[in-house]
């Protein structure tokens, strides 16, 4: 799994505290995985860029979050050919689904594969699974991360105490 | 007033429909105006450099049209010292909502001036609001526009036939 | 810059916490402005009166703010040739989506300029825009002041701690 | 009843085709009704002094409809010490919602008695009811009105054809 | 207006702290009324009852506030030839917008006047009003009250340090 | 079966078209069905006598749809013994949102079962269900009536014409 | 009663806090119940098994709590001929509207029994409603419960403290 | 290209018309599609057993289009480890909305990329893009798209007809 790296990156440093799951997941998988502040508003043409460049640099993915009208994964799609996996951040107000809308909604021919809202950790699972595409070490271990999510799942019976 | 000139750009030909009631109305006002189509989702680069360069081509504002997860007003925000206006426009689904929160909802310090949905008419008569703020006959127009509005109310009376 | 003047004007004194953000960006791009409760609904009159006169009082843009069914803006553009924007103010429910639709969904004919929900920074950003339309320093300062923002988030890099 | 005098107004005469279920229904209970185009927007002064004079003029009741920003029902009760019957109507998008939460989240002090979307027949009834409060001969109409509703309710049954 | 008397009735004493504030206003007023617990859906019979002779009782105006699956006004306005003024109030989850769309969205024949989420208070002034329609010195507190919301409304001006 | 009675009623007449699916699916299963015509804001007495004798008169439940402020399925079920099953019927906006929130927001202590928009039919198969589990061969059939959804779905494969 | 028996599962124990309750209201009815974590989305093999057998293991009701993209009551109403109860639980976002539609939205021929969001409480009291149309004894308790929250809701009047 | 295989499943014919696109586009970049109707509500079991062995039946990619509670997607992810595609299909209400939500808030552990309301060629161009990360000549493809995607955008110029 070395040769894998996967790009996380988000519109504001505020994002970060969901945005890090995501490196967490990542890392677990040992996945290598670089992460930074990318914003489609403040930085549009390292933004741009950084979308059409992602793929030379060794990226097979990208993850971006953002919140609000939500233009980070939507742009870095329309500039890379690589996967971009978006993830809405709830903002402010709307409880998120600004973000939702803005990420899902992209027009033919530039698809962003989005999440649930706040769900780093799911952006970086589907990554995973993205890359196992190509790899049956990380196949087996996504495998075993399932048969872990269904133990605690078990576990769990014994907090329903009445 | 021959000095001013507005860019109408629009995500998609599909667009045109609803954006050229705001040639419609600058044409009105004697206003010079531009009109293309300008994708941000398949044409980022060019996108972005009509947004860093549309004050050194004359215009002193930008009107941008989209549907969906509509990028277009506020990457072009982000990249202009201009003024943008953006018109969401109803797409295939959700009835506009898609669209105005993604135009609307832009993070500090890029704003974008959002009209009513498909109100491309409205996004116009804003841009001569703007360009009235430096030209007395502009304003003495819209002035005038604005009684017509009001003779026009008026002359629906007649309509009311019970 | 020294015959530009914005007003901020708002439905109620409890908009002020979000609507003197609009007055700090205004002089902080030393933009002159006044700032004043302008009731809609409590004085309708005076409101009204505002909106005919406020371009004749040397104004050149109106900001306003309001929440729930917040008809200030709308009514000030009605009857103001100026330019008028927006701040969709969160009241006490629906998260502003209320102030929001009230705001932007305008007729035909009567625009308002409309910024997120309780983003009255933008709302003056948005002025100072429009104002940099007539002004090459104003507009300088626009270039800096986004210069600036790429700064800061190329700054937050470092916020990003694993 | 002849002292009774309703006010039925509307923001435009596209509101009509609705509206003019409230002129049949007041009509239909022999009350004296006046309707007219009264733009929010567009003959905001008017519109004012209507709101300001109306029970000098005689009327009881303003029943007012509108659709988008829907300020007109709201504007008018600011002005009014009359009761004011919101009809949201359903413009181009968003199937009335904008409409309904412009006329009904009015703030404290100023309340619009709103009905649901495009019923001007209900808007009507309800002024009926509020007038009947003064007059017994017009509560044995709507005494009378309820009990045929219930006919034809029962009536409907015959159309349950399997 | 010793002869005047409203209904204030609510659908859980969990709403009373909502629904007081309508009970105060009346009483600023100097309208009689009485107040109580009266549920749709745990007292239907009762409730239907009172619908059916709270005109005999001597009421002119019954104000009813229910959360939630918000029946309670309804039901009311079924049962009775009095104007039934419905306050829609923010039950647990969904910010109010069930409860409106459960009062304001009734059928041809039975209107319930709406008024904003959780504001009670505006459903006695709008009770006021249309009292005021029958009470001479009711309508001059009335013009009276707006007076003072102006005044209020221009002291606000004295709490916008900047 | 013979046994099992069901009671299907709507709000009006136009609501047939929708709940007469209802009566289709019971009698597929042989389960006795009488519909009636039943509105909650037209007829409330004998709607609530309904609902307090629909178990004396034999029925085992109760399936009602409505549409708009859908009343009908919670006030039968605040008035019946009986599980009552609420179709929210589509009117004429929101899409059939309002009914749905007036439906299934009911408040503790009342349940009414709520099935999807306009979906009658399953409000039938719902009932079905609970009849079934008391009556072994009822029970069959729905395995047996599962089995045959199970191969339509596979015949479905030959649509499949690329 | 003795024979009865009600399934509660829930997809995850942060569920349990809500899904007690209906447990508790079971148990006031001396219904037998048992309650486990089961999720659709974690142990989908051991969900479909359960719902395919929970009718031969003696349950006549299967009562399903989830959050989010709410798959559980689905997946075993799919699997089981059991009526199956969802109770939409409000997850991190959007106020529980998410896992009411995941949860309503059925199609054809796989109804599920949605009550209210977080409203276990009613989820039960419809599972005993649902017992009670083959159990004299049982009925006569909900006629007796309702009788007491009917009690209840008079006591309440003494909370109305002005 | 050869080795690369994708499943594209929904949960009926009726979704077909939509899901045609994403086997169309899949096509035309040489990737080899196997295309079924699969209910997660139907047949529960098939689909659980395709989503177990899809990996060792050769697929790569799973696309689900499915709409309502559309529970197809999650399920489907819930039993593999391939990285599966929701495409939200718009059934007979709520525009799409409730699909959408019910493939995108999928818990953590269980991802599903979802791209937006009838986009089903976009979920084909993600499935393109994620197989092209291990494929250069298929990235060539995507970036011949894309540019093929920016020409046709210039050409729409020409429909720009005032």
């Amino acid at each position: 799994v070395d040769n894998f790296k996967v790009l996380v990156c988000m519109g504001s440093s505020s994002d970060w505290n969901i945005m890090k799951d995501a490196v967490s997941i990542l890392k677990e998988f040992s996945v290598n995985v670089d992460y930074q502040v990318l914003s489609a508003h403040r930085c549009p043409e390292e933004m741009l860029q950084m979308g059409k460049t992602a793929h030379e640099k060794g990226y097979q993915i990208i993850i971006a979050g953002a919140g609000g009208a939500a233009h980070l994964p939507g742009m870095l799609a329309s500039a890379s050919p690589l996967p971009v996996i978006g993830v809405p951040i709830k903002a402010t107000h709307l409880d998120g689904m600004d973000s939702l809308l803005s990420i899902v909604q992209m027009p033919k021919g530039v698809p962003v594969a989005t999440v649930g809202i706040n769900k780093a950790n799911n952006a970086a699972l589907l990554a995973v699974k993205i890359l196992a595409t190509q790899s049956d070490p990380l196949r087996d271990k996504i495998i075993q991360y399932k048969a872990e999510l269904k133990k605690k799942s078990h576990a769990q019976q014994s907090d329903l105490i009445f």
